[in-house]
């Protein structure tokens, strides 16, 4: 599966660094169903002025949208850095069965860092992998928060 | 604080009367700033055919728009039912420093029930109150999936 992972991950790095270009803190993520990406998104939080813009939700909204429904058992989804509570809860509710992240979130990733959401007994627990391009995703972070630090 | 919660918790059960009305599971919520309800939002999972469709995500979403930022500080939310794991994220991602709620969820409620993610350590830490007109929050629930047993 390592590859496979590689080229999806591959594409939510691509939305990774749109989210950069725009000044956004770089996080992006595709939902897969069988192997065509469905959806993607990217986080957009600060050009959204929204609380909910993460790219989890935004690529979720989009695959609920395109399939006409709430429940994304086909999928797979594949975002750049560990989930935070809300998306690791948007991921349970949408019961989507497996996801893939690259880099860890050691202050809010509800993925195994702060807690592990999936472990619990909600009813529903989707299978998971951790640090697939884990060194692409964390540095497209921590080159950005180094330009950031430059600008201020 | 008894009375004040209870008067917005009985604004919040409106909107989940209106939920139960379209076939949604009844839930409410709504966003208060000083003494204003500032937004309001209930579940329309069904008909909004979206795993993000909760109460709590339209509230919030809605109140981040009227007040042009992501940060919403200055807000309580008030809920008919504990929060999931997605919407006490959203809460905690969107700094929103009192919660209310009504009726317990024991299957997937993330302020106590299940997990409470306000008591871990992520960077924001609501204050929470439950069981406010808990018993009218719960019967909304009992009375739909009654009527829902007696359809089907």
């Amino acid at each position: 599966m390592t590859d496979r992972d590689e080229a999806f991950m591959r594409e939510a790095l691509k939305y990774a660094y749109m989210a950069a270009e725009d000044g956004e803190v770089p996080v992006g993520a595709v939902i897969v169903k069988g192997n065509e990406i469905i959806a993607a998104g990217r986080n957009r939080r600060e050009t959204g002025k929204n609380a909910l813009c993460h790219a989890e939700l935004e690529a979720i909204d989009k695959a609920c949208t395109l399939l006409g429904g709430w429940r994304l058992w086909q999928c797979e989804l594949f975002v750049t850095l560990e989930p935070c509570p809300m998306c690791a809860g948007a991921i349970i509710n949408a019961r989507i069965p497996r996801v893939v992240y690259g880099a860890k979130d050691r202050k809010a990733g509800s993925c195994g860092s702060v807690v592990n959401l999936f472990e619990l007994p909600y009813n529903h627990k989707p299978e998971l992998r951790g640090g697939v391009l884990e060194e692409e995703c964390a540095q497209a972070l921590q080159d950005f928060f180094k330009k950031l630090r430059e600008k201020q």
